[in-house]
This record gives C-alpha cells, structure tokens and sequence, in this order.
C-alpha cells in the first residue's frame, strides 16, 4: 500500500470548515495559527523540535489530486467548492526555529499565516508530522544522553505504528542515534542502515558455527554475530571467536557479536572477558531486547561493556507517552488578534504575531528562560508567568536571541533544504548548552516560559471582551 | 512525502541474511515461518486480529525498485544477488484466520511459507501491519463493548504516529467504531468519514452565533455544533438552540453538538436538558476530549446522554501499550522441523506446520480452549499446557474448527478482496461468541491454548537434541 500526505490527509471537519468559509466569502482573508505542546513527554525537561523539514517537503507539493476531489464530491460538497480546492496550493508564509532546536512548552514553534481555508486544512498533517517526530527524537536524546559514546541504532520497524516507522527512523536520528535498521528510511532520508543478523538464520542452518560460518562469508566488512541462539558463554561467543580467528587469518576483522536475550550486564561482562582472552579486544559487543533509556543508563552505571545499542518499540513508539499534545490555534483572523478563552489561563492561548526570544547566561549556556513577546516588541526585560500573572521574573541581565525565523514564504522554502545530519549535528550543540538540571531523569527543573507584559495585556484584554460577551443572544 | 510498502521497507539484517543464504545456495529451499504474539495488550483477555488484508495487498504488489536496488549496491551488496532480488516476487502460500477473528497468545495467526528469501524479507513489514493493526483493533473493540449503542469515531490523526494514522482509521472500525474523521483513510479503505468543526471556526468569526448559523449554512445536512467555547450553558448550547429553531423553519435539522472540555457527565445531562426543553430532543450529544474505555465506562453508568464518541490519542497510539509484542519464527527449514530454544519454554517456539483448533460449547460460544496441532492431526481431544507441560486438560466433549485457511497460495490471494465493514461485521459475530468474562477489564480470564501430544512430543525431541549439541565446537 502507497500513502502519500495531500489535501485529504486531514479531519474531515476541517473540509466542512473550509466549505463554510468559502461560502461566506472569507477564504481571501488571512489567518495566523500557532503550533504549541502543553506538557513536556517522559516527565522530562525539553523537547527535541523534530519534522519541520517534512512538513515543508510536504507542504510544497500539498495539493488535492483529481480523485480526492471526486470523493469529496460524493461526500456532499459544493461543486464551486471543489473547484477552488482543485486550484490551491499552499502559498502561506511559516516561521519556527531550526529543526532540531530545544523547545519548551507553551511557546510558539510555528507561525503559519496564509489564507485562512490553506492555513485550516494543513493542521493536520502539520500535528501529525510534527507531533510525532518531536516525541521521537526526545526520547532518542535521552538514550543518547545516557549511553556515553557507545553507538545507538534504531531497530523498531517491526513493532511501530505502521508507517510511522518511517519518519520515526529519521527523528531517532535527530535525537542522537546514529543508524537504523530501516532500510527505506534509510534511502529515504540519507540515513546509515545497520543491520546484524536474526535468530532464523541459526535455526536455518541449524548449527551456529555453520550459520557464522555462512554470515561471516557473505558480509566480511560488517559482520555482527548474534550468540544467544543457543548458550551465549558456552557456544554462542566460542563460537564467534572461532569465526573471528578464521576471518582474522583471511584478513578480515569480525566486527561484532550481539546479546539479545538474559542479563545484558552478566553476558557483556563474561563476553568481553573471553574475547579479550582470545586476543579480540577490536570485537564490539551489541546488545538489544527491551531497552530504553533506564535500562541504558543501568548497563552503563553497571559498567557493561556494551559498544552498540539497538533500540526498538520504546523508542519508535515514544513509550510511555506514545503522542505529544502538540495543539494549532487561531492567533489573528484578518489583522485582528484572536484567543481561545478557557476557564483556566493554563488553557487560553496567546493572541496576535509572536517572537519567542531565548536568553542566555554570560558562559553562553541556556539561562532557563525563554520569553513569548508580540513580534513589534524588542527583547523583554521583564517576563511575566503566562498561567499565573502575579509572577513575574526579570531577564535585563541576560542576552537573547529570537528562535523565530522564516522557514518558508508564500509557499516556498526559505533556504535549502537541510540533511539530516546537520539537524542532528544541530540538535546536539543546542542540548549542550542546556543545563543538566533540565536533562535529568528525575524532578528535570522547569524551563521558565514567561510572557511580555505587552502579550499579556493583549490577552487580558480580550479576555475581558469575551467574558462581558458571553451572554446568549 | 510519499511512502510505498516495498522491498526495503524491511530491517538491513533481512537483506544481508538473504545474500548469505543466496551465496548458499540456499535460496530454492522451503521455510516456514509462524506470526504469533506473547502478551494480550491492555491486560485484557483477547485480541481482535488485524491488517490481514493489508498485508495481502501488500505483499501482492511487492517487489524492489531498480532505485531501491541502486540503493542496496551501493550498500556493497552483490550484482549477482541484486539481480536476483530485483526480479524477486511474493509467491508463498499463507495461512491465517480470518482478518478480525478473536485471538490469543501463543497460537499461529500466519503461516508462512515459501524460499526462505522471499519469507524472510517480509518479516518486518507483517510484524509492522499486524502488530499495530490488531492494537487498534483490541484498543476500539473494548470501547464498543462498553459504548453500548453510542456512535464512536475515530478522532485521532493528529496524535497518530505519523502515517500510521492512515491504517489506525482502517483498524478502529474493525474493532467496532462507526466512522473516522480521516478523510484520506477514508477514501482508500471505503469508511465512513465524519466530522465537526473546531474552536477555530469560532474564533474566526469572533461570534458565537454568527459561526454557527454560517456552519449550518455550509453543512445543513450533517450539523454538528461545538458548543465549548465560552460558556457551554450559558452560550454555547442557547446558540446551537437558537440555530436549530432557524434549521427547524428552513426544513433543516441540526444534526448534533459537541462537548470538548471539562465534566463531559455534567455538561451531558444539562445540554440535554436544555435540548429537549427546547423541543429538539433529536439533536444529539456528541463528546470528546482525552477519552478511553475507562472514561466512555464512567460516562456510560452515570447515565451521561452521549449519543457520539469522538476518541483520539488514546486509540490510534494503543495507549498505554502503544505495541503488540507480535514475532515471527521460523518452524521449518527445508522439510525439517526447527525450535528456536530458550531456557524457559514460555520462550521456546512451536516446531513444524500447525494448525489452531478452536473448540465451542454447546450453546455455540468459544469454550475458552483453542488447541495448536501439526497439520497432520486431527482436532485432539487432549490438549498440554504449551509452557507447563504437567498441566493437561480434554476437550473430548466439545466442537472445533481449523482457524487457519489459506488465504494466499504462490503470492495469489485465495478468495476475494473483503471489505472492512464485513471485517468489521465479522469481528463483531466472533466477539459475541467470546464469554464475558474474557472480555472484563479487570482479571479478565486467561484465554486456555494448549498443544497436542504430538507437538509437545516434537518440540521435546528438538529440544533434546540441542541440549547435546550445546557444547562449543
């Protein structure tokens, strides 16, 4: 089966909405929507921005082919409808920071203003690319942040969420790790495919010296032996030294052998040691089964020599979390700036164009504090807390940045397209500035996200229009 | 972006086994590989089985590329084996139950078999169908159960992991929902689409009421009206009633509104009082917002009047299990029979070709037995625990049927293309069939599959025959 994100790629409600608009004659008209998430994953401190570049890929070629029309056609819409739906594209201007940038919650990640049936019918596609991907690569920046320098590759096609495994190859990579087994993510998106080998092909052979044997022939420049078949320190690991040794007088080098199964910390211990004594130190040992980044960072503290990580369903499956709550909402319609009220603040959004400016301390590390200001406004000396308002903090000692740039105009790229792993390269130098409390496993500390004074008293004063408008008519 | 469920949508091992087992020469040889799964998800008591015809399509049209065959050379693969992959088709035959047949841990679902190339390389992309399918599957059928006669639809791409979406649609409506707000799903699998509107299209006309008469206006046949946005009692649901009168007197009828945020019970009962006092108690109640089984329940016994259930994240992610523990494992290499052995048994694979037997009472309902056999047998009529082999039980009294049927013979379907909604239908017929008690929340029953005599008794004899061949060489 092929799936390819166009314009049905979305809710249905979304195509009623736009229907509703066209007709009343609003699709002219300009709208800004914000992306945002509420609540870091993994009661973590940070979010690893991921999917921007699929977004824009996608959003360049974003149209609704001919039989998508004709099936919204049969589902009732209007023909004048349709046929505008036929003729668009994305043309709509769209400001984030970098892919692979650090983001914190409530702070606006993408500014998508265009007309407002466009900007409507792409949020989908954008919450769903973006949403996923982020979940994604933060928890590969986990692992990776625990795993020291050993090599992390991503094994979870199998146990993904169908095609998700795809981008999710791609994220993982962002996150930190440095290969997949995917094979079509890997062409896809330029990534290292890495692969072992399975317990089939021992059974296959039926005896393990003779399935070593065969792998060992047929992939000299990268073979890894899989040792747990059978009894990992009394056949498995003989074995591959007797392999080893072979290669060795052919000139060749066994790469590594893998524990896939047991306590990874016992049998990498007792592995290494009988490697060592053979006289294969180079060997590497690769574990898998189960692991996320607790268990990682447990293997680690236990000193198991473990050289390459596979990692498979925690991982491509954001485990615990599985979806980041990234929300899109209307931040102006027309030139006039819009909030969705809530009864609590925590759920009210920030109306008009935003910046969100960066601070940070004098030894160039993240001060902590990230300040959401209207885009007319200079940096903020002063930030108020966007959920309680009697809180405020003052940020006149730090320098800033702004994160918000544009990323594409009227429908086309700003700047090329970037690899993945300068993304990744990215991602790294951006975690690096960001202090160990927020990285941390347990009780990370809070990333301040405060508000200009300016924003605040813009959403407090529609706030006050719409509750004195709240009778029924 | 586009994806396509090809040859390289698989893990880089199955590629790199499948040149070591051509430059073996091995590739004309039979295997038979079995897909079966460990753990029933949610802590419940059975599985609904799906994305069979997914995968038969899929496999239908698999082949490699010529670009993901350039891929694969320059990976250091062989010409001569990239040829051979290139004009390689799917031609197994497979054997399976019937998509959306109730199943358990332990037993068969697919039987594979065909060279042991081509049944290796697939793999990865039927754990990555079935897995996440038969999640969602389990995942909807649980929220039918307790839903009772309430439309559900499936809310959910915007939290789904990425295009995994596409299938989750495909998947819930197996497992029981009605519709699915995914258009694009909705289009290539023949499901019903359905849709609201969102706290944007209110926003965008600043006025409540103005938004609704211009929605009712656009969708008079299927008006659904979000009633949260400022004051669900106060505003919302007086507007959604002023907009119906206006329905009313055009020959229109407002179809439904919608609950998005705070207590979904409270809110219920008093729209729906407001509702019918208005004369309008055919406007139906529809509710959304962070909802599950566990909630739908709750809502369900404190009499909530919900007539809609819109559920995202919570279903397309499978939430909290978000994986099925799905394998696959060769059980016949050649024509002999293979283990993949273990030191607990609860690990050790099932030897040879199988079938499932499933044994019914004498009022028609699953007897809460199924029995894996080799293909040769008949329905047995002792069966032995597959892990504790001191625990027996008969099913000399009951009735059985063979579960697997070949639904693929030399890469040909066998039997017609089977829609979702007579998928559904059927899954539907075979959960009535299930005793409650294994469809329960909390300490469902264990679901009994156990083995025949004659399997134990081969499983035995390999497993002897590893343990004295376990010593290294």
């Amino acid at each position: 089966m092929q799936i390819q994100i166009l314009g049905t790629y979305t809710d249905l409600y979304q195509i009623a909405m736009g229907q509703a608009l066209f007709r009343g004659g609003q699709h002219g008209k300009r709208a800004v929507f914000d992306y945002f998430f509420r609540k870091v994953p993994f009661a973590g401190g940070y979010v690893v921005f991921a999917g921007l570049e699929t977004v824009l890929e996608t959003l360049q070629d974003w149209r609704f082919t001919a039989d998508e029309i004709e099936g919204l056609a049969a589902g009732g819409f209007d023909r004048d409808y349709l046929d505008y739906l036929r003729d668009l594209r994305f043309r709509g201007d769209i400001h984030a920071p970098p892919e692979g940038e650090i983001v914190f919650p409530t702070e606006p990640l993408l500014r998508v203003e265009g007309n407002v049936i466009e900007a409507q019918l792409v949020e989908t596609l954008i919450l769903n690319l973006l949403n996923y991907q982020s979940l994604v690569a933060t928890k590969a920046s986990r692992m990776r942040t625990v795993a020291g320098d050993a090599i992390l590759s991503e094994f979870g096609l199998r146990r993904a969420q169908a095609q998700g495994g795809v981008v999710a190859a791609r994220a993982a990579v962002i996150g930190g790790f440095d290969s997949t087994s995917n094979v079509y993510a890997a062409q896809m998106f330029g990534l290292r495919a890495e692969g072992t080998m399975a317990h089939a092909f021992i059974q296959w052979h039926g005896d393990e010296l003779t399935a070593f044997r065969a792998f060992a022939a047929a992939r000299p420049d990268n073979t890894v032996l899989l040792v747990d078949t059978y009894d990992t320190l009394k056949s498995g690991v003989p074995n591959a030294i007797t392999v080893a040794r072979e290669m060795r007088a052919r000139g060749q080098a066994l790469r590594a052998i893998r524990l896939d199964s047991g306590d990874l910390a016992f049998f990498a211990h007792r592995a290494r040691a009988l490697l060592d004594a053979a006289g294969f130190p180079e060997v590497k040992i690769a574990a898998s089964n189960q692991l996320d980044e607790y268990v990682i960072r447990s293997l680690r503290h236990q000193g198991a020599p473990i050289d390459i990580f596979g990692v498979g369903t925690s991982l491509v499956t954001g485990a615990p979390d599985a979806a980041l709550d990234g929300v899109y909402k209307l931040a102006v319609a027309g030139e006039e700036p819009r909030i969705k009220v809530s009864e609590s603040l925590g759920k009210t959004t920030l109306p008009g164009r935003k910046q969100v400016h960066r601070f940070f301390n004098g030894d160039g590390h993240f001060a902590g504090i990230d300040g959401v200001v209207t885009v007319d406004e200079a940096a903020p000396t002063r930030l108020i807390h966007p959920f309680e308002p009697h809180k405020s903090l003052t940020c006149a000692d730090f320098t800033s940045e702004p994160l918000l740039q544009p990323v594409m105009r009227q429908g086309r790229r700003v700047g090329g397209q970037r690899s993945v792993e300068d993304i990744k390269t990215f991602a790294a130098s951006r975690l690096a500035l960001l202090p160990p409390e927020y990285r941390r496993f347990e009780n990370a500390h809070t990333y301040k996200v405060g508000i200009s004074e300016s924003l605040h008293g813009q959403r407090e004063a529609l706030r006050q229009r719409h509750s004195s408008a709240r009778s029924p008519q």
